[in-house]
């Protein structure tokens, strides 16, 4: 005897960027039993953004809804370079679905893009960056080289959002 | 005039899987003000999924406070193949985050294991993997192949705690 609970619920997940497939089934005294399986497919019409927040929150339903003890999902093996961009991906997506949750809308900019509009030179170094922002935004310090990058971000962000209310109908900013 | 807002919030982000940068600006009559910045460091002992959680976590803090009407994020391009890896790291990371999120442990495993875990051949199709499961889980119909192989991942990580129980203490399942 022990405490385990009398039977559990396993849900497995093969996950894709435009449908992903889920299964639940029970183990219950050595018997698995099929509870529900199901696809969610993402709008092809909701842009990619669009489409991790509906994964995310269909996905959040099925959770909800059969409140699984496990979840199963495929290992991927990746050569080096491809498993970093592999992972990035996965905290890309997590950053793009909270903040779609949150009620923002996701923008997407190349970095030589952002680099070269904050400092005027797309190949400026993370230090020259840095010290662009410092001067441009009257701030003594940023610690860390990834903040004051995300601080360009939203700079270039910024801009952008201003030679579009110049070039188009006049947007008070 | 129009009825846009005076100012707005902008957040820009540098996501990475250990460390996720972020920078907060106000846009107000055309000046750029500094709101905040700083870095979501995930815990190196947490594993990656863990991770996932942490940084959803954290990030979904910056957003709940700042309310950002904006969310700028690096566009990265890549070759075809990567580009789909990278796309699909970005479905699984919003699975695996609900599923912490939904209190779910997360299990990993390896298609090829999963096929020759069910249908007892490493390399069975994706319709022989439907059959096999229609048989053991006595179901008529699974309406898609994505369904099935969630499916399958759910019955072999059933089979593989059911194997535990016999190799480690006596676990009922």
């Amino acid at each position: 005897m022990n405490s385990k609970p009398q039977s559990f619920t396993i849900l497995g997940v093969d996950p894709g960027s435009r449908i992903t497939g889920f299964g639940l089934v029970r183990v219950s005294q050595g018997q698995i039993v099929h509870v529900s399986h199901g696809v969610i497919v993402m709008d092809a019409g909701g842009g990619f953004s669009g489409r991790m927040l509906e994964l995310g929150s269909a996905f959040a339903e099925v959770i909800g809804k059969y409140r699984p003890d496990h979840v199963a999902i495929e290992k991927i093996f990746l050569g080096k370079n491809a498993d970093s961009a592999f992972k990035l991906g996965h905290a890309r997506g997590v950053v793009m679905y909270e903040a779609l949750r949150g009620g923002a809308q996701v923008f997407e900019y190349a970095t030589r893009l952002v680099k070269k509009g904050v400092t005027g030179d797309g190949g400026a170094s993370k230090e020259q960056v840095q010290a662009v922002l410092k001067a441009l935004l009257r701030i003594d310090k940023i610690n860390r080289l990834d903040a004051s990058d995300a601080l360009a971000m939203a700079c270039h962000h910024a801009y952008e959002m201003q030679k579009k209310a110049v070039v188009g109908r006049a947007i008070e900013l």
